[in-house]
């Protein structure tokens, strides 16, 4: 089996949960937050080899990103969440701001298509993700981005139960403590995960001829 | 404000994850793996408990049910998750076996719905959940059953994306292993849930007349 | 029985559909195809009439818009509607024009909530509407604007799916041919919708004492 | 192009909506119902040639089956629309009964799926149909079957708004009225799918090898 049949370009999508400077850059409202693990696994880095290898593959690419805030939002919901509540205090990923800008390395380019934005953990949930990944071929994603307990492990959970071949490349996603990614990548989803990679072991499966670069993890068939 | 508006039982319904005696009986396939957080909580007593407490005072009571499984399951599916797999291979919940019976104590009554089955970890993904919850006015739920971090969190996630108000009572929950407790109890679900109460907390504020029996937790609003 | 047991405002939500000056006001891209329908059905007094007496009873209000055209839309998708390739040619409801406006007289006040853009006729489909009306405690939903064997047609059937009480008050809705109109109201909504109204039945439901006053239509319970 | 490229049978699924005996065999229960429109259109002799030519190009085919009525079903429902309260009254496609068994014609053979049934008119809601669908990489559906306006239309429409390229074989599509099938077929899919094809323009374009017999219609790239 060829590395293109494991993850052909035509069926696969690169999609960059929440790519914002509040999360990613330095000065941004959360990054003190998500530093730590940040700097452990190299965050930036293997989130920037993971897109130039899906975009130099011809991979999709796509950005999830949550609702950006505005004073406004939530007053008149009913019941909203804990994270929801932090958001209405902190105003990360406040609309018009520096922080609710993109990373300047994650930008979209053109054709790269911004997914509508979701209003609490999972891209999928009251957004246009599926109708998008449908209309584009794609079949598998690749996740990276921001935050692994969260939107990552909640959009990971809605795609595995919609019908879509899902991978973590764990070192290019980020949380905001050692214990939110051992539940995430150790605990939860090795069961419905239908992969687990390093950065390298990504890029090895697509660069790779023969599909035996990446190692353990990236053929569950 | 009195627990009635809190849980108001014209509102709130009790959902009872995957009931199944493969899960929860002496004898089930999957019981060995459960049975030590199951003792260390006192699973089975509160699961009682609380349903005793929720039928008491009229909230409607949800079974959400796994697949029942066959040997033809998947044949013809292109990626399973891994806990797809196993299933095949220890085919627990079997269609027409003991345990794919519900556990005694958690039959449903007449007029209590069994929801369609689900394939993978969410109650709502592909089932009649989310419109038999708006049929019959649920806007509030509360999750007991089988498996912390997977079904029940998951259940939970997509609740709390569609919309509901989502109560876990953890000590009516069980799991394969503490790790798995602590990672959705003390991790995850205070991102995302609405409350997290201890059996004693909920009967507290179902009891209750002024509603602070229950301690903190019930009172996200 | 009260009306406000029938159309309780505190369940019930009034949905505007795609009130864009191109389809209701002189001089909008597509009112000449839909003015011979509006004139024989009322169709703009109808719809003031309704937002009226919903504002007035305190029914929350929401806009449920079109995605509002640009040039480089659906250039990546693989297979187009119909009905997307006319709006690729024709541009109607254009970012940032006039006609891609609100109606001067059905602009959300504040506290009113305009749902994400729909890609195609269902205002559910890849948005958070449902998500919007759980939030905000709704159970019953009425529908006005444009178009009634589009947008109105299938944001309906998919409300009756999801599990909502459907209204469609059919002098307040707008076509582009009397055939659209009979074909939706006489032929296709009395299978689906729980009640088919006019706007004189409506407002009798919304201010009688007995509920008698609406005629036939709208008790379906 | 060719016609692999127009209907890959890799990514063509055929879907056969309610192919109960109470709505096509001499007997059943709604047959007279649909008998006028059915003999007309010749119903049966092309739903048989539709099936031959799918399954002779190695297209998929599932099953889309409505909810097997029981007498206590939607007794604790709050709103019931009309064909949900018509279907309390005469307890078509009953679990068990004869009506509620497949046309013979029409049996799944092994590896041809049964999808979850549905409880209103659309084959998406509520069930595992897009879960399949992606799962056995679907990206173009056929509908064949019963009831033009209601079951058929109502599951298009939500196909297409879910991404998926639709067509509706139009005499292999019955109804309870000749406006039913205007509407259907004149008015509103023209309006949403991709393709709206005869029979034969169907099975050219399944045979033809430069995919020009089938006429206008099957070509909306």
């Amino acid at each position: 089996m060829t590395s293109e049949a494991r993850y052909s370009p035509r069926e696969t999508a690169l999609l960059i949960v929440d790519p914002y400077n509040d999360f990613l850059s330095e000065g941004g409202k959360l990054w003190p937050r998500g530093r730590e693990v940040a700097e452990r696994v190299g965050l930036l880095d293997h989130m920037r080899t993971v897109l130039a290898a899906a975009r130099g593959r011809g991979c999709r690419v796509f950005i999830v990103p949550h609702h950006r805030t505005t004073p406004g939002d939530y007053r008149t919901w009913d019941h909203l969440s804990p994270s929801q509540q932090r958001l209405v205090a902190n105003q990360a990923f406040a609309e018009g701001s520096w922080g609710g800008e993109w990373h300047p390395d994650f930008r979209p380019r053109e054709d790269e298509i911004v997914i509508g934005q979701h209003w609490a953990s999972s891209g999928f949930a009251n957004t246009d993700l599926d109708l998008m990944l449908k209309q584009h071929g794609i079949r598998k994603i690749l996740l990276i981005g921001m935050r692994a307990n969260t939107c990552v492990d909640t959009t990971a959970r809605f795609a595995q139960e919609l019908g879509y071949h899902v991978t973590l490349v764990r070192d290019a996603i980020g949380s905001f403590s050692w214990e939110e990614m051992t539940a995430t990548f150790d605990l939860n989803a090795p069961l419905y995960a239908h992969a687990v990679l390093t950065t390298d072991e990504f890029v090895g499966l697509m660069d790779g001829e023969d599909g035996e670069g990446g190692g353990g993890g990236g053929d569950f068939r």
